[in-house]
Parts: C-alpha cells; sequence; structure tokens
C-alpha cells in the first residue's frame, strides 16, 4: 500500500467478510458496501474460498453485490522471469455474474443431482461489447469468442450469436470464434496466436489460470472484476498461502500488478507506468527477487527495492 | 488398416452416419450396431461433428449408444518429437456419459437460457472405479480427481464424493482431488506431477486436448471410448482436416496408436508393443516422416516406413 500511496489515493480499509442480513443472507457488511459505493474502486486482498464451511464465497459474493461482470485478466510474458513460452501477450475476459456460477442446483431423485447454467442475451451482450470496447481501447487487434457450442446448443450458442452481432459493429477488430478444448491445445502449443479472448465464466475460471500458468503462475498475474459505472475491485488471483503468513516471504507482484490496472482505469497512467516499469526491471535485473520468483529476498526487501525505483523514476 | 492387420483380426467396415428410425430419432444403422454388438470393439475414423446442420454429434451417439462410460486418453512425451514439455506421462479418464452433455437445455423466457448439467451417483463411482481399476492394472500411482466443487458444490460435490469412496478401496493408489483451473496452471507448469487424473465430461474435454498439446496434439494422440463387458470404440481425436483429405498428407500416428491400444484391450499385447516401437521408432529417426511432424514425407511414405519396421520386430 505504500507504494501505490505514491499515487494521490486516500485509502479506507474495510473488512469485506459476509455477514448475516436481516433475512438471514450473507451480505457485506454495511461499511464496506458504503464505502464501495462511494469510491466505487477496490483493491482487494487475498481471500479464502470460502471462509469457513457454510460461508458464501467472498470473490463470489463480491462479484456479485457490487454487479462485476467483466473479469479481466492480462497475461503478458515477463521479462527475465523464464516460463517455456516467451511474447505472451494476451487478455482473458471472463463473463463473472451466470453462467455455471448460477448457484442453481437440484437434487432431482436420490443419487441425481443437476446444476443450472444459465446464459442470458443480456449478460453475453454486455460482456461481448466490454471485450470489444477494450481491444479498441487498448490497441489490441482481435477478439476470439471462446465457446462449446457444438455441445451446448442454446447457452452457448447464445453466447456466440451475441458475441458476433456485437462484433459487426467493431469492423476494426478481427472476430473468431473457438471451441474452448481447442483453445486449450491451441494454447499450450502457441499462446502468441491469441490477442483478447471473451467466454462465459467457467470457461473464463479455467482459461485465465492456465494462461497464467504460461507467464509464471498467479504470483505475477493481475486481474480486474469491472462493472458499470466505473465500479471496479481489482485483485490478485491467488490464494491466501496460510503456510508462509507472516513470514515475510509473499511475492507481492500481483497485487502490485493488479494496482496499476487499478490506477490506469482511474486514469493515473503515470503513476501506473511507473510502478509497472519498477516492478518489471527489478524482476529483470534478478538481484533482489522473493523466492518463488527464484531469488532470496524477504518480501519486504523486493517491496522496498521496487519502491526506491519508483523514487528514482519521480 | 493394413498394419493393424499383421495382428489376427477379421475387419468388419461398417458407416455410422446416423439415419432417422422408426420415431424420428436418430440412430447407428442396424447393421453397425449389429456389427458392433458382436465383435464388442470399433476402430474409429475421424468424423466431423455435426455431419450436417440438424444432424447429432456421431461421437456422442456412439458414447450414448454403446454406452461408453470411459473416455480413456494417455498422453506420453514422444521421443524426437521436440515440445517444450518433456518426460509427460499421464492419462486423462473422462466421464463419457453425463455432465454438461447431457443435451438438456431451454429457453426459459426470451434471452435467458439454462444448460442442464447431470451428475448422477452411479456415473460417478462407475468411472472412479474405472480409473482406479485402470491405474492399477496399469502400475500408475496415483489418481487425482478434478473438479469444481467449490462451485458446483452439489453436482461435483457428489462426483467428488463417489471418488473419494471409491479412494477407500485403492489403499494402494494415492488419491488427490484438485481444482481445474489449478489442474490447467499447475499442467501448464509441470505435467509431470500428474499421473491419472478422473473427472466429469467437459473438463475432460477441456483437459484432455491441453494435455494433447504438450506432446505435439491431436496428431499423436490416441483415446479409447470404454464401456461395460468389454465393450469398446478406439479413435483418433482430431477432426476430418478436409483441406488435406486425398492429398497423402494426413499423420496417422493419432489412429495408429489408437488401434495399438485397443490390441491391448483385446490382449493382443505383442502386436500392440510391435507397432508401437515401430512407429515411436519411426519418429525418434526423424528419416520418414510427415509434414506436421517435421518432414517431408508422404501418408504413405511414413506407413510403409513403420509397416517395415512392423516387419522387422516380428
Ligand atoms: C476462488 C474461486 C471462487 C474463484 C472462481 O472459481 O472464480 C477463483 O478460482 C477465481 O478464478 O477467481
Ligand atoms: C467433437 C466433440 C463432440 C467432442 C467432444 O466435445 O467431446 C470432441 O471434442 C472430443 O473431445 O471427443
Amino acid at each position: 500500500l505504500k507504494l501505490i500511496s505514491a499515487a494521490p489515493i486516500r485509502w479506507e480499509e474495510r473488512n469485506v467478510t459476509a455477514i448475516k442480513g436481516p433475512g438471514g443472507k450473507w451480505m457485506i457488511p454495511p461499511d464496506a458496501k458504503e464505502s464501495m459505493d462511494r469510491s466505487k474502486i477496490g483493491l482487494k486482498g487475498p481471500l479464502k474460498t470460502p471462509i469457513a464451511a457454510g460461508h458464501p464465497s467472498m470473490n463470489l459474493l463480491l462479484r456479485k453485490t457490487f454487479d462485476l461482470y467483466a473479469n479481466v485478466r492480462p497475461c503478458v510474458s515477463i521479462e527475465g522471469y523464464k516460463t517455456p513460452y516467451t511474447d505472451v501477450d494476451l487478455v482473458t475476459i471472463r463473463e463473472n455474474t451466470e453462467g455455471e456460477y448460477s448457484g442453481i442446483e437440484h437434487v432431482i431423485v436420490d443419487g441425481v443431482v443437476q446444476s443450472i447454467k444459465l446464459i442470458t442475451e443480456n449478460a453475453s451482450r454486455r460482456i461481448a461489447e466490454y471485450a470489444f470496447e477494450y481491444a479498441r481501447n487498448n490497441q489490441r487487434s482481435s477478439v476470439t469468442a471462446v465457446h462449446k457450442a457444438n455441445i451446448m446448443r442454446m447457452s452457448d450458442g447464445l453466447f456466440l450469436r451475441k458475441c458476433r452481432e456485437v462484433a459487426e459493429n467493431y469492423k476494426d477488430i478481427k472476430f473468431t470464434e473457438m471451441y474452448l478444448d481447442t483453445v486449450c491445445l491451441n494454447m499450450v502449443q502457441d499462446p502468441t496466436q491469441f490477442d483478447v479472448l471473451v467466454m462465459p465464466n467457467l470457461y473464463g475460471d479455467i482459461l485465465s489460470d492456465l494462461c497464467a500458468g504460461l507467464i509464471g503462475g498467479l504470483g505475477v498475474t493481475p486481474s480486474g472484476n469491472i462493472g458499470a459505472n466505473g465500479v471496479a475491485i481489482f485483485e490478485s488471483v491467488h490464494g491466501t498461502a496460510p503456510d508462509i503468513a507472516g513470514l515475510d516471504l509473499a511475492n507481492p507482484t500481483a497485487l502490485l500488478l493488479s494496482a496499476v490496472m487499478m490506477l490506469r482505469h482511474m486514469g493515473l497512467h503515470e503513476y501506473a507506468s511507473r510502478i509497472q516499469t519498477a516492478c518489471f526491471d527489478t524482476i529483470r535485473d534478478k538481484k533482489v527477487l522473493t523466492k518463488d520468483l527464484g531469488g532470496n529476498s524477504k518480501c519486504s526487501e523486493f517491496t522496498s527495492e521496487i519502491c526506491h525505483r519508483v523514487q528514482d523514476l519521480a
């Protein structure tokens, strides 16, 4: 936070742990909700999902409460951090509110369970529009719709149809469609062929983790959950790593890069670029690195190094 | 077929293209059905899915007609065929009859569609048992259940519970469970950590293609669809590649290795090993290779080379 505080931001810290509301429904505590409603922007630390048996997933509750319908995860190869892949530069854009995450499940008869995947025209159009707008605003040239409409002909079929319709309005952006299985296969063979990918909820969950793996894992991949009217929550996607809690060993890169996404979202581009450059320079120089990045430094040392570089860049 | 005919097999060729039965329902032609019912074993060439608009997927119809409940896809690194990964040696075992492939979909109201994922106790237990039996019979030491029971708590929850129960009966095999997204992430970072993986239908579709990508793609990965009482259909997973039809350019490796799986299934182990060795030796020597494998040879030349080697091994 110290780092990001170089930017003109007034922080309000809020605990979002769900509480039981009047009707027994889980909800975000009112003071956290009020803060988000007012500021519109959140930076979220990793949370356990679920916190305890019977608790809802906090990630899902936050996405739902603030209608954060677009989950955006850029995956860009990091110079100096070696993986089997180079020049990865893609973005997964995941529908974040429905699909397989509807939460609707039933026992039909004993031993027979159904889960309902819900796809709506509105949510599909909205996420397709988001993807094309994102492509246009970020100088990206193509959008690929990822689906299994050969199997889920009606639900994925609807999603795909909306993507096609929206594509009509973005003639400057190339539109392609591809089966999810084919994307996975092509992705591990040559990820550089992909640019912006848009897809229903579960496929995004899978594909964004796969892509994170290509560039070095969840320790280095940021994400943003975007809603209407500028509302957004940025978060690292990794878990809480309770095994290293308090040991000053965590890698803050994913959270930092999420903050960079946040600053860009707020129009604070210079601040964003400085932090991003300092972070990538630190990794490229390989002198001060956390363990998971291949070094011996503590989290605090790695962060100090980045802080110094941010000052030098200012 | 010439090659595999070195083995004591009497071939019956059947066209499985679906026809409309009495009640207007799509079905496998009676003579193909009769042949499979009698011989129990099939080797299937690639089919377009679907053949035409309104047609059912032939792959799915075959799996359903013969209740081929286990889709087995071994992924093993091929010496001499370079990919970013070495020493991959895993098997995906996919539930092949239900899940997201139930085919049950509805329009709820205009613009709102639901697809039903169906998970049953019986199918889950059956595939878990298959996976553990497979592990035991193939000298494999661990089975990983792949799921999203944090999201689909009831359906994937049921699947996972059955895996856990079955695991109790196989104390010689290590059992682990992992989220699908985590598997994807770990898979591209280090696939050698995986052994046998068992999962619901769609996850298997995705993961088997991802894994195929790691070892060189669908041109080299075999598969088997296994039912009860020895019934099985083996197939290459790739499509029909209409762009190279008739040009003698196809890579027959996936179909050949599927035939090798078939011979093993029939207990014809020596024949299987000879063909497999001849095929892998040919690839390792790099002298006669099809284009997609990095060579200049025709499909017929590649196949002849393997045939000669099979004879030399006999
Ligand atoms: C923690 C879990 C609920 C979540 C998901 O499945 O969406 C996570 O995997 C993610 O990708 O943000
Ligand atoms: C062709 C298609 C119906 C099939 C599937 O989705 O199962 C294919 O991708 C496969 O993996 O066998």
